[in-house]
C-alpha cells in the first residue's frame, strides 16, 4: 500500500498488475505443467451493442505500449509473493517477463463490425494470457468512444465537434483517452489539455458561468475576456439573459473591431437552443457580424444534435460532454478475448451463446461502387477473396514494434475516409441496420465440422 | 507529444494538465484582473440518477493526495507556452503553483444525498479554480460506483459480492478505482491484483474457460489447478456441462479430502443460474460436501442478483463485472463544482435548472429511533440543529493533510453501518423514494432573498 493521501495511478512501473487474478494463477499451473507453448488469441467485440451499426478501431497503440513495455518491477513481485499464492517458479519467471509475440491489428480509425479479430497476438500461452485483462480494458474502451464519436460527428453534418467530457468521465485515464478516441472518430479536439499534451489533440475552451458571475456584470466580463485573449475569445452568452448576452457580445466584437481584432464566438449552454440560436444568428446577422461563430452545448449527444439541426438550429459547433465520454446509451462493450489455436490444433469455445470461430484469421473488405459490400472472416492462410482489401496488419514482431507508428491525424483521416464509404442505412443515428460478415467456405466448413464433433479442438 | 507507442497514462507528474482548458485561461484572466482572492467553491451532486435513491461518497483521499502533490513541472509549462495563449506572468505564476487552501469533505462511506455538499473548497480564487476538473472527475465517478456498488451488496442480502469489472472498465484508472469505491461501497474485494497492491484490497480469481479448455478434458484441467492451488481452488463447473462439471469438482473434492485440503468452491458462468446452483448444490449435499461454496457470475447486477435471490438460487457469492464497473444503468452523476461565497459576499448562480445555494456550508443528519429522519444543509456558522450530527469535516488545512488518514475497511465500515439506517423506501432497488433533505430557515431565507432581488450575490 502507498501512503496516505494516494492516488493510486496506473503507470508503466506497476500496470502489470492490472490484470485480473486469475490470469496470473493459470499461467503459474500453465508454468508448472509445462503448457507455454505458441498459441494464437484474438480479441473481438461479440456483438454490437443496441444503437451501434458499427464501430470504430481505437486502443491499439496504447496496447502496443503496454506489450512492449511490459514488465514485473521488484515491488509488484513482492507483492504478489507476499499473497502466498504462487510458485517460486513462476515469481522467477515474471521477474524475466518480456512479451515477445507477434501482433496482427486492425488500423485505428477503420470501421469493424463484430465478430471480426480486431487483435491477433500469437505468443506463448503464458505471455498471451497475462495480456487479456489490460488489452480489454484498453480495447473495449476506446472502441466503444471512437464509435460514439463517430456518431456524433455524423449527427453534425459537418459542423465541429468538440469533447467536453472530462468533469464526467470514468476517471483520469478515460479523460485522456476519450479525447484520443473520440478525435479518431472525428471530433475536432478537447477540452482536456493533457489530451494536446500527450497526444498533439488540438485543445479548445470557451469560459464558465462562474467567471461572468465574477464580475460586477456580463460587459464587463467580456471586455476583460477578450483584453486578455484577443485570438481566442468565446464568450458564454446564457448566464444572465441568452438574447442580452449576444448584444453584449455585439458590443464587444465592435470595440474589438476598432482594435483590428474579431471576436471568435459565443456559447450558449442552456434554455431553447434552437429558438435562443436563431436569434443570437439574426441580431449578429443585424450587426453585420455574422462570422461570429455560435457554439452550442448542454447534455448534448448525437441524437439532440441530430434534433436541433433538424429544427434549424444555427450551430457552427457543438460541445459534447457526459454522453459522448461516457457513452452513455451504450456504456460498456462486450469485447472478448479468446484462444483461438494452439499446439494441439484449431480451438473453439462451444458454449451455448458464447461460441468462438476457430483459427488465426485475416478480415477482408470488398467494397463495390464506393461504398462497403460485405466483409469475409477467413483463415489467415487463405488466399486473399477477388477485389477484397485485408484489415489486419501485422505491427508487432518478437514484442517490438518496428517503425515510427502512425500521426492521430492520420487514423482521424482513416476513419473520415472509411465512414464516407458506409452504406447509407448503417448511417442512421435511431434505426438498426445489420452489415454483412460473412465467413469463407472453409472457416465455416471447420467451424461446421468442429462443433458437430462437439470438439473443443481440431488439427491444423 | 510523447514517443511511439505511447501509453498517454495520467500521472502525478503531467496530472495537472487534466484540466479543461478553460480553468486556464479563466485562472490567467484572473491573474492579470487582480481576482485572486480567497473564495469558497462547493462540489455537490444536482440531482440523483434515475434508479438511485442514495449515494455514497467516496473518491475524497484521491482528491487529497491530487490537492497536496498538485504542480506543474517544466514540461507542462512549457506545453502551456506553446499553445500561444498564456500571458508570461500566469505562467511564472503556474511554475510556483501550490494549493494552499482549506478542504471541508464528507467522509468516504458516508451516505449522501443531492444538493449536499460532499466537498467544500475555500482557497485563492484561482488555485480553487483549475482543480475544478480533476475533483469532479474523480468525486462523480467513485460516487457512481460506490453507490452502485451499495446496491449490488444489497441486493445480495448477506452473500458476497466481488468486483470482475477490469476487462470493461473505462481505461485503467478506471479499472484500479472502481475497486477501491465497490469495495468502500460492500464489495469483498476484486479481481483487479493491482488493487490489492495499491490499496491493500483482497483479490480474487477462478480459473477462465481457456483453462480448463487448455487440458484434454476437464477432470484434468481441476487435478491440475488443485495441485498448484490446495489452499485456493475455485473451479469453473460450465465450460461443458455444469451437472458434469459438478460431478467433476466432487471427485476432486473428495481426492483433496484424502489429502487433508478441502476445495474450497465452484463457479458457474452461464445457463439457468437457478436451476443449475439448485442442482448443483444438491449434488454437492449428497456427496456430503456441502461447504463447497457456490460462485455465481455472468452479466450480473442488483436487479438480476436479488431476481436469482427470489427464485431460489443456491449462491455464496457473487462475481459482477461489467454492470457494476460501468454503472450501467446510470452510467455518470451529474456533480457540479460551483462558487458560493467570495471577497464580495454570497453567491449564487440563477440560471433555470442550474440554480445554486449561496454560502459555505454544514451538512446535518438528524436520526430517530436508528434511521436517517432528515437532512439538513445549513451555513456553516449555524449553530448545530438539536440532535444533529455534522457530515462534512475539515480534512486539509493550507494545502496539506494532516495525520495519517483513514483505512479502506473504516470507510468500508462506515457505508455498512450507514446503510443499515438507511429508511427502508430507501432501499429498495427497483422503487424510487424520496429523502427528506431540507434548507435550514436561515440559508432558505438568503436564498429567497438572493433570488428575489435577481442578485448573483449579497453581503455576508
Amino acid at each position: 500500500m502507498t501512503g496516505y493521501p494516494s492516488f493510486g495511478f496506473v503507470t508503466p512501473e506497476n500496470m502489470s498488475l492490472l490484470v485480473d487474478l486469475y490470469e496470473l494463477t493459470m499461467a503459474d499451473s500453465y508454468l508448472r505443467h509445462g503448457m507455454n507453448q505458441r498459441a494464437t488469441f484474438e480479441l473481438f467485440i461479440r456483438g454490437l451493442p443496441e444503437r451501434r451499426n458499427f464501430l470504430v478501431c481505437a486502443g491499439v497503440e496504447s496496447a502496443l505500449a503496454y506489450l512492449q513495455a511490459f514488465r514485473f518491477p521488484e515491488d509488484t513481485i513482492a507483492y504478489l509473493r507476499s499473497l502466498q499464492l504462487f510458485s517460486d517458479g513462476f515469481l522467477d519467471y515474471l521477474r524475466g517477463f518480456r512479451f515477445t509475440g507477434e501482433v496482427w491489428a486492425i488500423p485505428e480509425g477503420e470501421i469493424v463490425f463484430s465478430q471480426e479479430p480486431l487483435l491477433e497476438i500469437v505468443a506463448p500461452r503464458i505471455e498471451a494470457q497475462v495480456v487479456e485483462t489490460f488489452l480489454l480494458n484498453t480495447l473495449n474502451f476506446q472502441v466503444m468512444i471512437a464509435s460514439k464519436a463517430a456518431r456524433v460527428v455524423l449527427a453534425a453534418a459537418g459542423r465541429q465537434v468538440v469533447d467536453f467530457s472530462p468533469r464526467r468521465d470514468h476517471g483520469v485515464d478515460a479523460a485522456l483517452k476519450v479525447a484520443r478516441a473520440s478525435f479518431i472518430g472525428g471530433c475536432v479536439g478537447s477540452s482536456c489539455v493533457l489530451a494536446g499534451k500527450e497526444f498533439g489533440i488540438p485543445v479548445y475552451g470557451t469560459m464558465a458561468h462562474s467567471y461572468v458571475m465574477s464580475f460586477p456584470d456580463e460587459l464587463s466580463a467580456y471586455r476583460a475576456f477578450v483584453q486578455d485573449f484577443p485570438q481566442n475569445s468565446v464568450l458564454l452568452i446564457d448566464t444572465y439573459d441568452t438574447i442580452q448576452g449576444a448584444r453584449h457580445a455585439v458590443t464587444v466584437a465592435r470595440e474589438m473591431a476598432a482594435r483590428a481584432q474579431r471576436l471568435r464566438g459565443v456559447r450558449i449552454d442552456s434554455g431553447d437552443l434552437v429558438d435562443l440560436s436563431r436569434k443570437v444568428r439574426a441580431i449578429f446577422r443585424e450587426a453585420d457580424l455574422a462570422d461570429i461563430r455560435i457554439f452550442l452545448s448542454g447534455e448534448l449527444n448525437e441524437y439532440k444534435v441530430a434534433d436541433l439541426l433538424a429544427r434549424g438550429a444555427e450551430a457552427d459547433a457543438f460541445g459534447v460532454g457526459t454522453e459522448l465520454g461516457t457513452s452513455a446509451d451504450a456504456p460498456h462493450m462486450g469485447g472478448v478475448y479468446k484462444l483461438v489455436e494452439d499446439a494441439m490444433g484449431y480451438r473453439v469455445k462451444l458454449s451455448a451463446g458464447k461460441a468462438t470461430l476457430p483459427g488465426h484469421k485475416q478480415v477482408w473488405r470488398v467494397v463495390r461502387d464506393g461504398r462497403f459490400d460485405h466483409d469475409v472472416v477467413a483463415l489467415a492462410s487463405e488466399p486473399t477473396p477477388p477485389g477484397a482489401r485485408p484489415l489486419l496488419a501485422k505491427v508487432m514482431q518478437d514484442g517490438r514494434v518496428p517503425g515510427e507508428g502512425e500521426a492521430l491525424r492520420a487514423m482521424q483521416e482513416r476513419c473520415r475516409q472509411q465512414m464516407a464509404m458506409l452504406p447509407e442505412p448503417l448511417r442512421a443515428i435511431d434505426e438498426q441496420a445489420a452489415y454483412p460478415v460473412r465467413l469463407s467456405p472453409r472457416l465455416e466448413a471447420l467451424r461446421e465440422q468442429m462443433y458437430r464433433n462437439g470438439g473443443a479442438w481440431a488439427p491444423l
